[in-house]
């Protein structure tokens, strides 16, 4: 698929491919069955698992790293990738690929950067709706902490 | 990172935000230890996993089955995702993700597309080097399938 450019100068239309973005989200969870949650200063506002951009030249998991840093104060140990989520329906800015880790935090949970708020809820207790499709994310890796003795 | 385009109509400089782009590739795998790999038509020239761009507006898993369709001919079932490599030099070309699948092929391997043969190759003899980071890829697999019963 084609984006239209127009350029700011002259006003000719340019024509160039177009790419989804590439993103993280990092599933913070403790051994209490307890994850981080930050609430959104932008668009579209609400409750959502840290994340962002991945920046061009950057490893997805140094972006998960950046990223909880920027957004929440904590250090990332145990990183894993858990699954990738692609529906291009799941953010209604963009068609954004997200790359999805499972994490154990270090440090002072503490909102930073692009969230207002940031706390640990029990998986058994999230705030509805999350954002984009978080609680299809959780859901997801509910099962798997489930299923795992 | 931004990137500086040049608009063909009157040379001004427009900066855009750069992202990595997403792609795809699929270990196709039987059960006797052999995986399919393509000679691919464009360069870097060589042998490689099948696979390609995500489009926009296109999941991670429809990319993989229509890639694989265009350069193999197969269908696939039991399409599962593997991980997703990163590495900005993965790639001499551009800072390319790929998100990596598994899977079974169904029908008749035939070269396709920008693909200019294809075949089997026992994970133990296959051609060297391959290219981008796919010898890695595939000894990360091998691991995987040396591992389970």
């Amino acid at each position: 698929m084609k984006e239209h450019l127009t350029c700011p100068s002259c006003g000719s239309v340019i024509a160039r491919y177009r790419n989804p973005f590439p993103t993280v989200d990092i599933i913070i969870r403790d051994d209490s069955g307890q994850v981080v949650l930050i609430e959104r200063r932008n668009e579209p506002a609400g409750w959502a698992l840290p994340g962002g951009f991945v920046d061009y030249g950057e490893t997805l998991e140094t972006a998960a790293l950046r990223e909880t840093r920027e957004e929440t104060g904590l250090e990332l140990v145990e990183l894993r990738q858990f699954h990738a989520y692609s529906d291009p329906a799941r953010d209604p800015r963009q068609h954004n690929i997200s790359v999805v880790f499972t994490a154990c935090g270090v440090g002072t949970l503490q909102a930073g950067d692009d969230a207002k708020n940031a706390r640990w809820f029990p998986l058994g207790a999230l705030p509805s709706p999350l954002c984009f499709d978080h609680a299809k994310i959780l859901a997801d890796f509910q099962k798997t902490v489930t299923r795992d003795p």
